[in-house]
């Protein structure tokens, strides 16, 4: 009998380890179990659909269970719920949910891609149906149902994280009136607050009503009860964040590190012996803070699942770790961070000098010239890079990448303004903005020595 | 009496310096001589201002002579012609070409940024009123004349150098109809024949004709004779590259190196004591070819006028060197390079390993995902990243400063696919474009190890 390797979760975290070691292992049995209608989408793409910008939920669709049956040999089992691991046994209490019944499935090797849940804080009436998360296209098709139904005016969005404010500018798109509450000084809170005040900001500028230090105390039926009063709400967004979903593989046994995700070595592997977990349900390593961290993120979990893969296929992988990378756009603002924030430099015991810097993404001269701000913190002394932050209009973001290269390689911010980057009047100004603000913080180290 | 600087040139090589010599040194008498009518502008703009999409050329100029002197109290005079330099007196023929004298200025310390000539190789006609070169604001507003006064309806421009490629799109935009013919087997020799294909391809798509592998061999008044045949031409552009506008340096014994540039160290120190280089007239450092080179770009004269500018007022800089980055963007096309192609790494020694990825911009199914070509070129068995080349449409070429900052961190192949570069579906894909390719090269190298 072949070797059966067993994989809960059908999004990337889960698909991506199943091809790898599918290419690796011809031989192997592969079973997929999705508890959803469908496998490996890309979640970060539903704001764009609930908006309208992508024109359906089936475009998010990579690969569909029957092409991973047809081209990869892999049993995808959709609307089937993994509800209990017996790692003694090596068997997965299986709920069929179509077919209303339950079975157990063996496994030689367990892959846990179980994904993240959004967090629900214990507020009343959190769990009324008019509060909804963005998790899955499950969530996304409903969302667009209510769109298609129209009557939804009043949207509120609780919390400033990412999925939230992209799903404000996807109703705003659709010609809702849009408020964001959210009890953190600014929205996102991945930036630091005079960067996030540029997102709150920019935000209100495109008719979304922003109300920072507020917090939410229940949820009635119509209604979003904060410290400060009423809002009306035909529908309630949750903008919170998220938590690893990592229930299923604490219950059976298998070991949960930072904010309870699952413990796993940089090739995957679980502490428990044949299980294996990727992406959004288990830790990641992070390269500057240089410990485990958790994020929840489409393009680490491809890649933590690629590497449990190619691991679980017999090859050899490691997860390089995250440097903290992350970029999104709302409506006309670009927004992108890499490595630490001042509070986690903080945390981290770094000392730190900081720089900000107002620039314009192309030559002032060439028509689109937008601006980028750009923030960076370097260590105090060494001048080695820590964190950056970037938010501006079209143009901006993406510069993040040369400046999350730059803290990969260890740069100080003097490395930096050596780097020979592009410049032509569409792109830059002759100076592209990272070297300003590089040069400018290179001044400060020197000045602080 | 005070110390008295002399610049030589009027764009940023010369105006650099000073503005930083200034900063450093209120002692300094400066006095910078511009032979035309305009200091310290942006040459990279002027095709941009030709084709109409910048809407004059005084949106070049930086900082014209009122400013140099009421800000920085430098003495700039145009129309101001450096005609000889005399090393041994410590003084500089000057030609006013308003006033029609000639007098002699002593200097202390002599900075040379004279900038490039258009190559104007020796064919039979090169010097007819309708063959221009683009690199002042002079040859710009002769232009700007031509376009307004009308009657360009037939535009060559010989060779496809950035510059020459950049003024066919200008003149394309303006309603002309425009042929560019090279000699090369494909425009933009700075790049691969493959990737230039591409550009040629892209080109002949905007409604310019593009004749490649056709030697130019003569002109007459409204005729360009190639080795195929005779093209009609109101106006020819020059875009074969430019040389050095060392001949004055040179003449007064200051040594030259590379294709004649002005030979200078990494402070930007000639071979003379007290004499300094900087910009288009000078050699570079080339940080992975390990030696020196000429090129010819804004961002290199900004950099090396600085660091200039800051030995001479008696601090301590070096120019970095350069990795060869440059990119351009043609009507919708946007083309970037850095480190060294393949007939650069073969002349450097280098053996390595070639990968050509073709991806898109954003994720698949967002709007406006564009078509983007990343080839890389590995060091065989280390795998070091030696050079890499993009083109694609919008959104694609500012990546290559990922390529250059990880050229210049020394990165292998294998190094880059770990890098944490930003995901969301406005702005990549869930694998950016740059880690396909960088995964790619890896498998290449160690498959041939």
């Amino acid at each position: 009998m072949p070797e059966r390797l067993l994989v809960i979760g059908g999004d990337p975290g889960g698909m991506a380890a199943a091809s790898q070691a599918r290419r690796r292992r011809p031989d192997l049995e592969i079973v997929a179990l999705e508890k959803g209608r469908w496998t490996s989408y890309s979640a970060c793409g539903i704001p764009y659909v609930v908006g309208g910008t992508v024109s359906g939920l089936d475009q998010l669709i990579a690969r569909s269970p029957p092409v991973f049956r047809d081209q990869f040999r892999i049993d995808a089992r959709t609307e089937h719920e993994a509800m209990a691991i017996d790692l003694d046994a090596r068997t997965v209490e299986v709920r069929d949910h179509a077919h209303q019944r339950t079975y157990r499935l063996g496994f030689d090797i367990l892959h846990i891609g179980t994904g993240a849940l959004p967090r629900r804080p214990d507020i009343p009436g959190m769990n009324l149906p008019f509060v909804r998360g963005v998790q899955t296209l499950e969530d996304a098709d409903h969302l667009l149902q209510m769109v298609k139904a129209g009557g939804m005016e009043e949207v509120v969005v609780v919390g400033g994280g990412y999925i939230g404010l992209e799903m404000a500018e996807a109703f705003v798109m659709r010609g809702g009136h849009v408020t964001v509450v959210t009890n953190s000084p600014e929205v996102m809170a991945t930036l630091d607050p005079d960067m996030g005040a540029m997102v709150s900001e920019g935000m209100r500028g495109e008719r979304i009503e922003v109300r920072c230090g507020e917090a939410v105390i229940g949820f009635e039926d119509g209604i979003v009860h904060t410290e400060k009063g009423d809002l009306p709400a035909d529908l309630v967004v949750l903008g919170l964040g998220v938590e690893p979903n990592s229930k299923l593989a604490a219950e059976a046994g298998v070991a949960t590190g930072v904010r309870n995700a699952i413990a796993v070595d940089r090739r995957q592997r679980t502490p428990v012996d044949g299980v294996w977990a990727a992406g959004d349900c288990c830790e990641s390593f992070h390269r500057i803070a240089d410990r485990q961290v958790y994020v929840a993120l489409g393009t680490v979990a491809n890649k933590q699942g690629r590497v449990a893969g190619v691991n679980i296929g017999g090859g050899y992988a490691t997860f390089p770790g995250v440097v903290g990378t992350a970029i999104t756009k709302l409506c006309s603002l670009e927004v992108g961070r890499t490595g630490l924030t001042e509070r986690e430099a903080l945390a981290a015991g770094f000392q730190y000098e900081v720089v900000k810097v107002e620039s314009t993404t192309r030559a002032g001269y060439y028509p689109g010239a937008a601006p980028i701000t750009t923030k960076l913190l370097a260590e105090k002394r060494s001048g080695r890079l820590l964190g950056a932050q970037i938010v501006g209009r079209e143009g901006a973001a993406k510069r993040i990448d040369v400046l999350a290269t730059a803290l990969t390689a260890g740069m100080t911010v003097e490395d930096i303004t050596a780097l020979d980057l592009s410049y032509a009047p569409p792109f830059s100004p002759v100076w592209d903005p990272v070297l300003i603000a590089a040069r400018k913080a290179a001044e400060r180290i020197e000045a602080s020595r």
